[in-house]
């Protein structure tokens, strides 16, 4: 029934699709495999794309050739740029998506790639020869033949839903789990663990009373993800703002012998940074209120995401408890918030190209790794297809290192130091934050997409554009000098000190306290002389003259670590004999492989002196 | 957590959505709830509405105020009436629909409706004191009260999925099968039965050679179902004809010895005039090819119905017979054809309201009457959520003649005779074919809608235009006269007789071979005099000419069964003191105790001397 395709992709979600779209547009024939063609790129939990960390992985994934970034920025409700009141290396964007048209913008963009296939069944199992992947076996029996499988499982391995004292099986309400796989793959000498996330209520929009919140528009100039001409929106969609209080505490608190999480019954860890209400009522006992973010689900539905209220408390007390929120006292449920726990594999036992340590061409992403959140299984879900393609046609590994993406930061982190709660980025996990921005992603990344063969040629005409003009007006504000009598009397309005001679515009730049957009509006000359230039043109500018010094730093610092990155390790090593290494050293060391001294440096439990230790054995 | 409702409505397919919004339009608070409010209004077998006899229903649900023709109308990718070469009793309006967008905007229209609430969870079972049901209980364990309720489970109730050996529980592929509601009422005295229907593989268009079949267009200038003034399309979508042959034919007999349903492995009849691709061979063995029609599901998507290759033999044999297929040599498939077994409740255990007789404000509606078809379901929905409406509110049953409606005609078929296999409309079901035409449902129905409080005010304002400017046309053409000269040639090129002396247009419409549009090209006068009214409007002027004497003729004899429609029967009557009756018809009369003449005597099994005996016994 079947040819036997480069790669099979299990799964469609957010690494599912990224993982199918890559290889396809590298030039792999691909077998995407979805349990249900209806949900292909369904958004499990919140309606929204980017955030802290997050933005600038959706900007990678978009500056390489992915898709997260086309598809939100041509369905998303509302956008915001994250604090843009802080430094750039902090901006982070974030955008509110119609739930329905994501899902169905991501199936028409895979539809549209004539090198993927599609099968709706239920993957339970791999057919593996020789220690190497060949093909999968589904729940009808069916055996389909590829050169490399990416598993982007998700939440689906054996599922368990958990409301209250009830449990069920399921991959999401109302959805059946996968099963098979897990067992299967502990069998050949995995080790599989079990984590846990969760989702708050649904509720009806009609029921809830606005006025009572405070109100959180888009941003008066919305941007978007790609570096691609999508189009801005020039309508949004607002979300609100509410607190929960202490009576809404007390009646949550009323559940908490039948928690499944407080009562054992769940045995995964779940998301630290994405808590449920009964966890930070929990651990945060002194605090008198938690903010909650109603989200609308699309542009016409009334359904209403209540972020902030992931809950698996029973229902009846997750509904007396929201109905003291203000502005829900009239609310009505769609349907409960529920925990859900699900198999996942200590990302350990992987590679950095995401490829399988035990067994070949099979590659992971996404929560199966245990991470959380769209856009780290996203990310994950490019690497893995990228590198299975590069796999099957004979190409070297692509691998980002941690100085050049958030999404190399990740899989470092992952592989090396493992996780055994749901990983999520954070701008702090980064050492190179003022080089990884969301507004150069394209500068560090687009290039790198096109050698691979996935960033189109259009993309590297807008980079070339973007390059050139940011070092053209750059010129121009190097040799642009204001005269004091002009430009001290703005400078005095923004409390900045006033110039004795002329100076170049260049140099005002440096300063803290000017932004590029104040001396465009200083008078009609600088604005003529800036406003050829795109908002984004202006931004690079700035950034490149204020933190020119910062960024220099950054630099020279990755390019020595880098160094530690090119000095690589046999791996055919035999950790044993280093005997002058501490125990726990050899043993994380053994177990990870890592393949250069830079990721052996980063193995959690590896101390600098068994680094010295492993340098001076190579050095021989 | 949930106030008592009005009418709870149980699943959200064709009948579910007819229903809630119904008795919501009405003024009833309504509970709707369903497995996955991803789901709603999904069609589960093909991507269309209407067809011979379906369209009529479609017309007569919109007349009634009913929303399946507006949704309809705004999702369609074709529109074509069928028989339009026929007299205009046979006329039959049919949409290809937009899968996604269909199911997208029913669920927008009951969003919209204040008067429904929604709830996703599974209904395991009815809450039942006194012989009346007050409500239901769910897989959460909650308890929803509500003065009715109304079952509309479709596939769900312990379906069984099929596909050769293989067998597996779910309500719909990928979709879980529905617990406990069968056997609850089986303990109350309920007979229930087993069906079955079936569904073809999907198959990528991609795939597909077009230039090897036969181009199904558009009508030209596109109708739609609603009376209401949505829009026609102005663009459409082809569908494909391609024909099965005899190695297709050899290859699926390949597949018997495997077919669950040749193996006796399903239990319950199938749809015999949707019989699946094996049926079809198997019962009609001479003939050596069947209609293919290759129907896409909307307007951007790749997916493929392949409309008349419903099946269950193995994924393998399917796929194989596919590809000899003209057209289909290349074929990818994206899911097998499936059986499914379901469980329905014989209707004769229904009132005429949709109400069963064993538990009060209980209304059945959809395939677990029996069932098959988009359509069909609608309707009973529609008038199972008007039922239930109007017995909470204290007001009369609202029950449609088989003279006032294709709909009373489905209804009364169930109630009186039952079905032991799928029951689908046909226009040779109804005697008054006649009356109950596509272009006229308004003028039977939406006077009773509107008077329902279903139908609103803009509804019989329409109606009211229609029927002025007929009345008007045709009172125009009846004064409006001809002279020989003028018209003889043009009649001379219709083949039809010359006049003689000056006739009236009345006259000459008459006359079989002469059609409204012919007038109207006949000389620019007649244009000029007929262009001030629509198509519609001049329809109805010729069909009120035309068939002027047989609608009079069924009008007739509608009036004087109809008189047997008012003979009531006391529903305390003892049938076992009619001794001289035919003890079938006894024992058939008291298992369905009609209320009146006229329905006793369509019983099965009831005989013309029963019903003598019958008359003769209330004549006292």
């Amino acid at each position: 029934m079947f040819k036997e395709y480069d790669v099979i992709v299990v799964g469609a979600g957010h690494a599912g699709c990224e993982a199918a779209h890559a290889a396809a547009t590298m030039g792999s024939s691909v077998m995407l495999i979805t349990m249900n063609m209806q949900t292909i790129a369904q958004m499990s939990c919140n309606p929204a794309m980017g955030g802290v960390a997050k933005g600038q992985i959706v900007r990678e994934i978009d500056a390489l050739g992915g898709m997260s970034g086309i598809v939100t920025d041509k369905t998303m409700i509302q956008f915001r740029m994250l604090n843009s009141s802080k430094g750039p290396a902090m901006w982070s964007p974030r955008a509110q998506s119609d739930r329905m048209k994501f899902a169905e913008e991501w199936r028409s963009v895979l539809e549209q790639n004539t090198n993927i296939d599609f099968w709706q069944d239920m993957v339970k199992g791999l057919i593996v020869e020789k220690g190497k992947v060949v093909g999968v076996k589904t729940g009808l029996d069916i055996e389909i033949r590829g050169k490399a499988v990416v598993l982007t499982n998700g939440t689906f391995l054996n599922g368990l839903i958990h409301i209250g004292e009830k449990n069920f099986g399921g991959g999401r309400t109302a959805e059946k789990a996968a099963k098979g796989i897990t067992e299967q793959l502990i069998k050949m000498g995995f080790e599989a663990g079990r984590m846990k996330t969760g989702t708050p209520p649904r509720v009806d929009g009609r029921s809830l009373d606005y006025t009572k919140m405070e109100e959180q528009k888009g941003d008066l100039h919305p941007g978007k993800f790609s570096y691609t001409l999508t189009e801005p929106l020039t309508k949004q969609r607002s979300c609100y703002i509410t607190y929960t209080n202490q009576k809404v505490h007390e009646i949550l608190k009323t559940g908490f012998e039948k928690s499944p999480m407080f009562a054992g019954r769940i045995k995964g860890l779940g998301p630290r940074y994405c808590p449920s209400v009964e966890d930070k009522i929990n651990r945060f006992a002194d605090k008198d209120r938690h903010q909650i973010f109603v989200e609308p689900e699309g542009w016409n539905t009334v359904e209403i995401y209540v972020n902030g209220f992931s809950t698996s408390l029973p229902e009846d007390v997750q509904y007396r408890a929201l109905s003291k929120i203000p502005g829900f006292e009239n609310v009505r449920m769609f349907r409960p918030g529920y925990a859900i726990e699900y198999d996942y594999f200590p990302p350990t036992q992987l590679n950095l190209s995401l490829e399988t340590k035990l067994i070949q061409n099979l590659y992971f992403a996404g929560q199966i790794n245990g991470t959380t959140g769209y856009e780290e299984a996203a990310c994950q879900g490019l690497m893995a297809g990228i590198n299975a393609h590069n796999k099957v046609k004979g190409k070297e590994e692509f691998i980002l290192k941690r100085s050049e993406a958030y999404i190399g930061v990740l899989i470092d982190d992952l592989i090396n130091k493992g996780t055994d709660e749901p990983y999520r980025m954070f701008t702090s996990r980064a050492e190179y934050r003022i080089l990884l921005r969301q507004d150069n992603a394209d500068i560090r990344l687009t290039e790198k997409g096109y050698a691979l063969g996935l960033a189109d040629e259009d993309r590297i005409k807008l980079l070339h554009i973007k390059k050139q003009q940011t070092a053209e007006l750059l010129d121009e504000v190097k040799k642009w000098k204001v005269s004091p009598e002009y430009i001290n009397p703005h400078l005095e309005q923004l409390n900045s000190a006033p110039i004795k001679e002329k100076t170049s515009i260049y140099n005002l730049l440096k300063r803290p306290d000017i932004s590029i957009n104040d001396i465009y509006n200083f008078t009609p000359e600088t604005k003529a002389s800036l406003a050829i230039y795109s908002e984004e043109i202006r931004n690079q500018v700035e950034i490149n003259i204020k933190y020119e010094h910062y960024v220099e730093k950054e630099q020279k610092m990755a390019d020595k670590i880098g160094n530690l990155e090119d000095l690589r390790i046999s791996e055919t090593l035999n950790y044993d004999m280093l005997v002058a290494m501490s125990k726990e050293g050899r043993e994380k060391l053994k177990k990870v492989k890592p393949k250069t001294i830079g990721q052996a440096s980063r193995i959690s439990g590896v101390s600098p002196a068994d680094i010295s230790i492993l340098m001076v054995y190579i050095g021989r």
